[in-house]
């Protein structure tokens, strides 16, 4: 069985892990990214981490896959931008490559690798046609289409959290009005709930943070208090998946997935969210969009980003092309 | 110079023409469709008008390409389901190549060609991302990246006709409600200029077109009273313009092209649409979306359908894989 290492770089830490080509994770080791110190630095230290894995796990690695947040430029494996590594066409791929004898080493963009892995090794397995989205602090969506992931001109597809809809009209801090991301997102979850306590709605979220508590309340506690029947909390959840499925209606009408792949922190409120957001997104779409659709929560979880990249590794290797 | 045969299946017609691989037509021909003689007979006579355009100009010709409405299996060549044709899982390609002497034949969706056509040899020659609408009396778009269609699932990606926008409230053909197609297409542009006569508003469409003649209007009777200085065909061009602004601002969020390619009759109308379009797209995409964005007419105007559907069959030819 053949091994590759896969890297998840954010603005705080950054995994990396052994995985085989099945994309189980043999080993994996967390180091903080301190992008202060500069993008060689983090290349020196991850070149470093590397090396211990490869010396720890004692097996043949083929290559390296390395998700980055922001933009990429996957054929030459260059960090475009990414506003929170302070990069601007940084040259990932050849640097790290240099410092690890060689290895091949292939870059692309972290919601793209974590969509990568879902399709070949997690919730996707199997379908032609997969759109992962992502429900974390922000929101963002990829498109994996037989065998390859689709980006667009300067791969920028797929900003599903940057579609202004109908009943939205929170400023985004992208400089848009009523983008979905402002609702559908942990943020967005916590910010309507904390607006539920200001306005004086009865909830138990009032009790549990009181005055500038409020600023404390996470997507989390509104799961809490859904559970415990607090209306507020239901209705927060019933909005969200609401706007999520008439965001994803027309996602679905445009790109025609087999399968969509619900991932990251907020998707963690499960049906709560899921089941208004299939409500409205079969109320708003063409029935043969929907009617052997299947909607499933994301497989691989935390280690993701690391299979993801890992598993995209493997398939740059394999394909002899760019993915 | 090679040559292919380019046919485009209508309900009512069916053109085909001889196209050289730089995308010239040497050569048309139409006939009618009459579908009421089934398929066979369809294939039967346009096998006759292939073979008499092949001994018209006696050039030899590499292969057939043909455009069908609905929904198609390019894989196979078969007609999956065309409402207006009366096809349902027709081996289209199958029948016409066992007629026209083993010439290889394949088939796609109308729509698809089109585009292709567009990207390959018209508007969208030379960008590697082209968004191709058509706005006519419907409203249909089709993507076409790094050399590949976008197909999604079952083919049906791209229906940008229907997604439902904030702002529209008709009942569309498709049961959906606020269809972007049921105000941006040609039957939309005159059923708003109809509804504003009716409303009793003062307009030239009200003297041109009295009592029950109001039905005759047509989205060219608009773009006449537009450069009139109509106040109410200004309203409904420009309302249209917006509202379709507002789908491709979602459409361009999502699929990211370097160039929207704007065919189709209601095209015509120009500027007089194209303005508020491109205005509300700014207004409503995060601007690296549009900044480099081109917004192009198409080229290939009447013979879009066959030199597409010629071009796709030199594509499938030449590329021995499927596009």
């Amino acid at each position: 069985m053949k091994h590759y290492i896969g890297v998840d770089i954010g603005g705080t830490n950054m995994v990396a892990g052994i995985v085989n080509e099945a994309g189980q994770t043999l080993r994996m080791v967390k180091i903080p990214t301190e992008v202060q110190h500069g993008g060689e630095d983090v290349v020196r230290r991850l070149a470093e981490a590397i090396e211990q894995l490869r010396a720890d796990v004692q097996v043949p690695v083929e290559g390296v896959g390395i998700g980055v947040p922001g933009f990429v430029d996957h054929v030459q494996g260059t960090s475009v931008f990414a506003a929170n590594l302070g990069w601007k066409d940084f040259p990932l791929a050849a640097l790290l490559s240099a410092r690890i004898r060689g290895l091949p080493v292939f870059v692309n963009n972290d919601v793209r690798m974590y969509v990568y892995g879902e399709a070949t090794g997690g919730a996707g397995r199997g379908f032609q046609h997969v759109l992962g989205i992502t429900v974390g602090t922000g929101m963002a969506a990829a498109m994996f289409n037989e065998g390859r992931l689709y980006y667009g001109s300067g791969g920028r597809a797929g900003e599903l959290g940057h579609i202004a809809l109908e009943g939205i009209d929170y400023a985004c801090n992208c400089g848009l009005i009523g983008c979905l991301e402002t609702v559908a997102s942990a943020t967005g979850i916590a910010r309507q709930a904390r607006e539920a306590v200001e306005r004086g709605e009865s909830t138990v979220l009032a009790e549990r943070f009181p005055g500038e508590r409020v600023q404390e309340i996470t997507a989390a506690d509104v799961s809490k208090a859904y559970d415990a029947g607090d209306p507020a909390a239901i209705a927060v959840l019933q909005r969200t998946g609401t706007l999520l499925g008439r965001g994803l209606a027309t996602a679905i009408t445009l790109f025609s997935p087999d399968v969509i792949v619900v991932g990251g922190g907020a998707a963690q409120a499960g049906e709560r969210l899921l089941k208004p957001m299939r409500e409205e997104l079969q109320r708003a779409a063409l029935s043969f969009y929907w009617k052997d659709l299947q909607i499933k929560p994301a497989e691989l979880l935390e280690d993701a980003g690391v299979v993801g990249s890992g598993l995209y590794a493997r398939g740059r290797l394999e394909a002899g092309e760019v993915l």
